[in-house]
């Protein structure tokens, strides 16, 4: 007995027809009539289900499968039967099913809309929602396209520490790791000797690499302890950090731009179905958003430049909650009206004032702005965060000062100036933002298969 | 200037020859003559160097340039000119040299062999050697390679947590995650309100989504705070774990083999220069073990024949420091000795008495064994572990009563069993291992970017 794929009979109906297949999967609904039922089966690998068909006259044990319970395990072998008349487009006529595991009666995906909130608390089931399965094909499938995309462009991947001993750039609370018990304080007795925590970057880390490999990137968990609650933070999430040498702020954007389109070009290609779902399900404008990301290149603006406009629009009557001077963060209301309204596609901000950007982004000309790039895009905000890196020892170590870093915590990021140092830039990309822009969910806690958030550790 | 890297050259000299290019690179040595030098640039995307030659009457500041120091950054431009009579196939005869970043004469890379143990002090800098380029571009092709194996074939990629509050199975000491300073003992103020610690495995997690999706994988950090200091370990490591529904045994050691096969084939294909170098430098064996892998089928062989075949030999006169008798976990020396001595070639073991197994390995019909099945192979030991999981709920718990596991911890886990359970199997892989089969290095600090062991924490 081979299995086959129910998206396999997607991809050509008429290629089955009358043929025997058997389909393995978990009954998303099951209608028992008298002498003929009716399965909706699903098995993961597709979001669409296989219409079986039972009969009492064929199937032995008819009474037991019709009961087998919402969400049982079943291998059904039978015939493809075309029904262009139908929603779908084929069903299965079942000669045989066998129950591979009922399901309970206290089974908690029954057939209705059940809250996000609900199914969080379910985090082991909901995978088995239309919902769940197409996020988290679709993140998958975002996954394998950012690996593809370094991948053949010669980037080395490069897997940095998890647990560190330094505080990177200070980009937020941390959680401490250690094997001493509560209550011990002695770290001298913990496992590493010193204080360790949670990466919140691998930035400096694979910058080391860059020096040797031209182009690499990391891909691997990061971690904020920061005490918020909001639909956009998780203390648990995953980034992509890209690093390339002799490639200055442009180039940065041209490799940024580049991932992001290839990116969703992918998802579209391979989660044509998931995407569909999503359009009609949660966010009526998400396969809008993939077609405009074909064509047109994004907008490049300075910061300076974004303020000016901002400013003009405040003057002509458009109320912001948060003010707007230059030298300031951008609020997310702001970061919106620029791409949603003003340009109405993803945008690149560039040059930001030097004191709200970390220390090593490269100093500009005027003395004011750093070569900072970040790329805001329709529906979410800030998705990437980007600069050139300052590769001049001189001023990389005035503004370590500047910051109230101590020289000796980044001995091993001087080197990197000292011995053959050279332009290069990197960026930042939030994988979890990626995924809410990809599928138009607007809970983080959506898009994680089992998230971490203050108070919930749950599974 | 359009960059040409290294790699492109050496692909098709011949296309290139009498071709004006740019490279840029680091420079792994410099000789200078009175008005001849000679310059070996790498530039990271491949383990060859390019020789350049530049010549005082050709370049303009030739002193500067030959004094630039080992190490420093480099853009060079030039002709290509075949040079069929030496060891390298090309030279690049410089119109053009600039020093993006000079290297100071404290540049530790001096022109020698290092050991392994000085290169681990400088683990920010060890990428730029020969050795750890390779093993480094071996290790991104490797994972790539994982990632492409399973999208091929469907597997959906799940990010399991890397925080957790459950203790998974039992397999090893785990870290604490807190944001309580040292000293701090009230665990209702953590960031969580309860104890939370560093996964050791997404299995049980990932077992759910394989309930949604068939045929998932998880791929990510995982952590030991086992305070041994041998140079097969390490506190944190990456991980490989497939789960597949409608699975068992036979079917998961066929993805094993096939996934091993798939990854060394890929790697070997892709970085021939690389495992040529370590075969010459490192392990003189490793060619042909990645030529043994493209032909012949792995031996699948019971514990219970292990243990026999290994008495045999102890009986004809091996000697081995630890005794063997059924009912024991092998040892080292006892898995090599099969993969090595006997049978010369990677070798599943199953059938484990249930006593040396985790809870969650389905049992026998023997009642004594379970459905497990370990890979070793030659040189390293075992790589890979996995078993048929325990479908049936009342086997299950009687299991987890008898390992003294409560039920109440492990509802989410009961609860695949309760609605549509169904056969289902994976495994294991630790990556480290792979790369250390991949690349013949024998310790695990030195296939690791930054390697966390017991009181190492630098970088």
């Amino acid at each position: 007995m081979t299995r086959t794929y129910i998206k396999e009979l997607y991809v050509d109906p008429a290629a089955f027809s009358g043929r025997q297949v058997t389909v393995r999967g978990w009954a998303r609904t099951v209608r028992d009539g008298k002498n003929v039922g009716f399965i909706e089966l699903n098995d993961g690998a597709c979001q669409k289900n296989c219409q079986i068909v039972l009969s009492r006259g064929d199937v032995a044990e008819y009474d037991g499968i019709v009961h087998c319970g919402v969400g049982a395990a079943l291998t059904v072998s039978g015939e493809v039967v075309l029904t262009p008349e139908m929603r779908q487009p084929f069903e299965l006529h079942a000669a045989k099913v066998e129950v591979d595991g009922a399901s309970l009666p206290s089974y908690p995906l029954q057939k209705k809309r059940h809250s996000p909130e609900f199914l969080r608390e379910i985090a082991h089931l909901r995978p088995r929602t239309n919902l769940f399965g197409a996020v988290f094909r679709i993140r998958s499938q975002a996954a394998f396209a950012i690996h593809k995309f370094f991948n053949e462009r010669g980037f080395v991947y490069v897997h940095t520490p998890i647990i560190t001993g330094s505080d990177c750039e200070g980009a937020g609370a941390m959680f401490r790791v250690t094997t001493l018990e509560p209550g011990e304080k002695d770290i001298t007795k913990d496992f590493f000797g010193k204080r360790a925590a949670l990466t919140v970057s691998g930035q400096l880390d694979v910058e080391t690499f860059a020096m040797a490999f031209s182009n690499v990137y990391t891909f691997g968990p990061t971690f904020r302890a920061e005490n918020s609650n909001t639909a956009r933070h998780a203390a648990e999430f995953w980034m992509i950090e890209p690093e390339m040498a002799f490639c200055d702020l442009s180039g940065d954007m041209d490799v940024a731009e580049a991932m992001v389109k290839s990116v969703a070009e992918y998802v579209h290609e391979t989660c044509a179905y998931e995407v569909d779902f999503l359009t009609e399900r949660v966010c009526p404008e998400l396969n809008a958003r993939f077609e405009a990301l074909k064509g047109g290149e994004f907008v490049r603006l300075t910061y300076t430049r974004a303020v000016e406009i901002l400013k003009d629009a405040v003057a002509a009557g458009k109320k912001f909650e948060y003010p707007v001077e230059w030298g300031c963060d951008l609020q997310s209301e702001h970061e919106r009206y620029l791409t949603e309204t003003v340009y109405k596609k993803p945008v690149f901000l560039t040059d930001y004032p030097k004191g709200i950007k970390a220390f090593y982004m490269r100093l500009n000309d005027d003395g004011k702005t750093v070569a900072a790039a970040d790329l805001l895009v329709p529906g979410i905000g800030e998705l990437i965060g980007g600069s050139q890196r300052e590769e001049r020892l001189d001023v990389l170590e005035a503004r370590m000062a500047e910051c109230g870093l101590k020289a000796e915590d980044y001995g091993f990021y001087t080197d990197l100036r000292k011995y053959g140092g050279c332009v290069h830039s990197g960026f930042g990309l939030g994988f979890e933002r990626l995924i809410m822009y990809l599928t138009g969910v607007a809970n983080i806690r959506d898009v994680i298969p089992f998230p971490r958030t203050v108070g919930n550790l749950e599974f």
